[in-house]
């Protein structure tokens, strides 16, 4: 017990010689096929990976990738690549980005057939499928990696298991964030994820990427926050009915309630409020903005944009810091003093 | 710096409230092909994972195997899985095993490419090879962890980059154990692996799989530590060369000395350092010798036997310590205090 204080605390006093950049969440619904079992969306993975060299890499838009990926690729008995490529390079400098990403198709079935989240130790079927789990969610783990090597990101996957993530009755026990920064400090991308991690009360649980975020986003103080998902941001109810209406900007206060800015219809408010709760039901909005509210709340701006848009690039590239272009769709939580 | 020393004494001190029974190397060449780039040796994996369940799992040599991994099959749309068989069952206990595998095909082409063991973060290409190398690395590892689950072993993948493992001119420097030693409390079995990681000195280096297995041994103790390799055990010169002889038993002094007691050919040790010393220049039996007796100078048995074969199932179960059959083959390395 006294070890764990201890992680608690040093993750509590962050060093950083470089300031974090941006908090990148790949929603798991963005990049994996929600329908299929353990399917990557290759499509939407491949132009997320692009644009997030882009908005890390500078002067990277143009000019030859030198992928990172060296995986001999299946069918092919050698593994192709020069040298000579990397030697001509000067060395890229990537501005620190913190990626974790959800889980989708993958990890699904075996946490839910098995309770992972409910824990227990005593039943086997709870250890096997916690076993289960992490295979599913590091699997992703190495394609998303690897997805983002190959655009030239130096990404390293972390799991948090490993790196020491464990929960009290689902809440982040300890978190010993010194590899993550030591990464940063490298010029590496760390890459989390959501994990099935030891819990003090329930043996184990699921820590999904979202808690994962709150919880970086609280100790590493990144400038912005981006959720990557698969709609255009927040709406006044699910986005599949008709007359959903797209909320663009929302305030939040030091008390932590929050109120939509745009758009501005005078009923959006109390509209929201009640839709919300509706839908709420099957988890979703309400648990969104709640999350995102309490990022905004440390100042810290968050957008919640479709992936693999030109909307998703102008909010990791940091253009929407300090202003609001008319035509950019997504939905940006940010904290308000009055 | 600090934070650095405070893990270092923190590894030093680790409790357990079980003891480690034994820690196992699979030795690269013996699970992967050595001549086929990323290509697992799935005979010998399979093997070594249903031997590694007879030795950790009391009674499971019979019954049914309860799979742990519960991946989608290519080309299957379903997982096929069936909750009941879980319910049924007792909980079985393994008793506690840590592995430590290396990398054999993987990894090698993409550090040797780059030259990560040298660092220096100055050269894109050896941050490239750095992200290339654990993407081999951890990819073999998933592919290990998903073998022992298949068995019904309750494995777990540590990286050691993500676990907090870093050098200091190659020399370990921190190594927090608190998450192997975690998951071993919680029945579970880490399985560590040779990896890219950071260093003080030269910004990053390889860390292999013999030097973990060294410095776990010294801080958790184990009862046993066996080297799964692919021949039968050390022997006195190559063994392709005619005339080789398997060396059975040497014996280790307080001060690190060490000879031959079986076979007792009496100018046997002398034959053994010329040939040994010959043999070294590239890499090879005397690091093995050398690394496997500063283990057994802790008071622990280091049997090196080939992996897959009934000598290994007799190392692993523990069935050696304290007799030494005749019909053993294989390298036992004791600590002996005469």
């Amino acid at each position: 017990m006294e070890e764990k204080s201890d992680k608690t605390e040093q993750s509590g006093s962050v060093h950083l010689t470089k300031s974090i950049r941006c908090i990148v969440k790949l929603g798991g619904a963005a990049i994996t096929c929600k329908n299929e079992l353990e399917t990557i969306n290759e499509e939407n993975l491949k132009m997320v990976s692009s644009q997030l060299r882009q908005s890390m890499i500078a002067g990277s838009s143009s000019g030859k990738v030198l992928g990172m990926d060296w995986s001999k690729k299946s069918g092919e008995p050698e593994i192709s690549f020069t040298v000579d490529d990397f030697e001509d390079q000067p060395v890229a400098e990537s501005s620190p980005f913190v990626v974790v990403h959800g889980a989708g198709s993958f990890g699904h079935f075996q946490a839910s057939k098995s309770g992972v989240h409910k824990g227990g130790w005593n039943r086997p079927l709870v250890k096997a499928g916690f076993v289960a789990t992490r295979i599913s969610v590091t699997n992703l783990n190495l394609e998303i990696v690897r997805a983002l090597a190959r655009e030239g990101i130096p990404s390293i996957g972390m799991s948090p298991f490993a790196c020491g993530w464990s929960t009290s009755e689902r809440n982040v026990a300890s978190a010993d964030l010194s590899v993550v920064t030591k990464a940063i400090e490298s010029g590496l991308v760390p890459v989390l994820h959501g994990d099935a991690v030891l819990d003090d009360l329930l043996d184990c649980t699921i820590l999904s990427g979202d808690v994962i975020i709150s919880h970086l986003a609280a100790h590493l103080k990144p400038d912005y926050v981006v959720f990557l998902t698969d709609v255009l941001g927040v709406y006044d109810r699910p986005p599949s009915e008709p007359n959903a209406i797209l909320l663009r900007e929302i305030a939040v206060a030091e008390d932590g309630s929050w109120s939509v800015v745009r758009p501005t219809l005078q009923d959006m408010n109390t509209r929201v409020k009640t839709s919300v709760a509706a839908h709420d039901t099957t988890g979703g909005m309400m648990t969104k903005i709640g999350e995102a509210a309490m990022i905004a709340k440390l100042g810290i701006n968050v957008y919640i944009v479709k992936a693999a848009t030109s909307h998703a690039l102008r909010a990791l590239s940091g253009e929407l810091q300090g202003e609001f272009p008319d035509d950019w769709l997504g939905t940006l939580i940010r904290f308000s003093s009055k």
